[in-house]
């Protein structure tokens, strides 16, 4: 009989979710500053909000999202380094959506096992993304679920919560037909349509593509739209904007339109990238399943109306394409030139 | 060759999570007061804060947790109907631990696959949990991941977002030696130790226990301390208070004593549920790693000045158990008897 305890036995080790603890104090530590009342090991992230005092009617917008099965592509790189930014990007850009700026974040980190080098790995990214974003890390958490995960498998998801003044919220509303639809470019397939990607992909991740592999291109964090979409809040009133995650333009451009509104999405518009094309070929994938999976180039939609074009795009401080207008219906078409 | 679109094939299902949603849809609205600006089906849940005008000077406490394994036996069960109370009581209590009053939640579902109907039996008992929690259910994420969980497993977790008025944070910093540690009584395993439980007791649900059966015993919900503490904290001036979660009552009571401070808890001053002593048994599990795995009846703990003693006693709407004392040093040593 072995003497370790039963627990232990059992595939949860408490020892290690402590030593993970430790390694990440300081990378979580450093998302923090005054406002952080109390963090890491509190059974409650403590914030504090007397800051709210300048805002006329604040309003907390939040989001909890994960980053789905790129963690599968994430462990047979055995690189794990890019899901905080997934993870955290992917929760900053649907808050942002409704025009809010980030204030403090949550992860939940789990897996069948978890060396502490690993969730160390993992949390750290997440604190560094949350840095970046100037966003409080200000708690989480991590389980070890043996029976529930997959040996080798792990799950990371997030809670973004961000606040905005209540007139100054985004919520598509005063989206109107005529409105012209705007997008910006995206990283890559972001955190949407690896089970897709994946079993046309594995095994090539190896294959030399662009500057790297094809596994590296399938890892290139999700990026963050918060600084180019902030510069245009401030210069233009913007009517409504959508984060394109599953579901592509058709799934997620409609949850802003009123009733009766419609979009009209002209292909060719704007740039899609090579691994796209490539996933499609590859898999043998329709137009149509392609466009409801993948956000195809177009990360990010913004919509405005007609007289406010000129002023978009000269207030863009990356490429903005315009790709389509509203019209009166109901759904996405998405035309081919 | 299939004519099913190559990512139904995949393993996810985008029509599920849409029939998932609308059958949520009535559940998720009851939670919601006017204070919810966007819920279901918004990019962010946003959440109107003016009714803060009434604090001096809020702070958010926020906790993000799951159920752990206790989802293994749900499904071994196939009675997924309490997972919503395990979720929201578990987070609602770590905020509370703090002195916040809960205002929203955000879950977390996810598993290889999610037939509509089973994601909308979770998230209507997390709609339910939080409705009678006085909580508004803003929003959350349903992913189905091939690949990552187990067939036929799920993992449930969620972020509860409460407010506190900062002078009233319990924070753990008042307590100093000489204090008393007071218990309230748990519900049974709550949503801890299933790792260990589940090994020792597998294949023996159907066993007569109590009233039921061993696993409707497994399977009793997380139970709320919100209203207890509620009255307690409105009588007397608590120092500090600990959800006894993973851990159990050494790993958690810890947590609030600053340095130089441990405690001394007398086993045998609380009852324990005989369905520890059955996990005990049958597992040959020693009395050490009992108490560091499970809340052995102890569930939420308060700390107390000797001279509050009699109040808080008299304040007690349910029993209350003395069980020990904070004294110099570190750590908790528990003595029997």
């Amino acid at each position: 009989m072995s003497s370790e305890p039963l627990y232990a036995r059992a595939g949860v080790n408490l020892g290690a979710a402590t030593r993970s603890l430790e390694l990440v104090r300081e990378a979580v530590a450093a998302t923090h500053d005054e406002r952080v009342l109390a963090g890491l090991g509190a059974f409650g992230g403590v914030f504090d909000l007397s800051f709210l005092d300048a805002y006329a009617a604040p309003v907390l917008v939040v989001s909890t999202d994960g980053v789905g099965t790129k963690t599968l592509v994430a462990a047979a790189m055995n690189d794990y380094r890019s899901l905080g930014r997934d993870l955290v990007h992917h929760c900053v850009n649907d808050i942002l959506v409704q025009g809010a700026t980030p204030l403090l974040f949550m992860d939940y980190l789990a897996a069948a096992e978890l060396p502490p080098e690993r969730s160390a790995e993992v949390i750290a990214s997440v604190a560094h993304a949350c840095r970046e974003t100037g966003m409080a890390l200000l708690g989480g958490e991590t389980a070890e679920m043996p029976g529930v995960y997959r040996p080798g498998a792990l799950d990371l998801a997030g809670t973004a919560v961000g606040v905005c003044e209540r007139e100054r919220l985004v919520t598509g509303a005063a989206v109107r037909a005529g409105d012209l639809v705007y997008a910006l470019a995206s990283s890559g397939l972001h955190t949407n349509g690896y089970s897709l990607a994946r079993p046309v992909l594995e095994g090539c991740y190896d294959e030399p593509f662009g500057d790297a592999t094809l596994g590296a291109a399938l890892l290139t964090p999700h990026r963050s739209y918060l600084t180019t979409v902030r510069a245009l809040l401030a210069a233009v009133p913007v009517r409504g904007m959508a984060h394109v995650t599953g579901g592509g333009i058709p799934g997620n451009l409609p949850r802003i339109l009123g009733p009766g509104l419609g979009a009209v999405v002209e292909f060719g518009t704007w740039p899609v990238p090579e691994l796209f094309g490539l996933i499609q070929r590859r898999g043998g994938v329709s137009d149509a399943e392609m466009l409801e999976v993948f956000n195809l180039g177009a990360g990010f939609l913004l919509v405005v109306a007609p007289e406010e074009a000129a002023a978009l795009e000269k207030a863009a401080p990356e490429p903005l394409y315009r790709i389509g207008e509203i019209v009166a219906g109901a759904g996405v078409r998405v035309v081919r030139p």
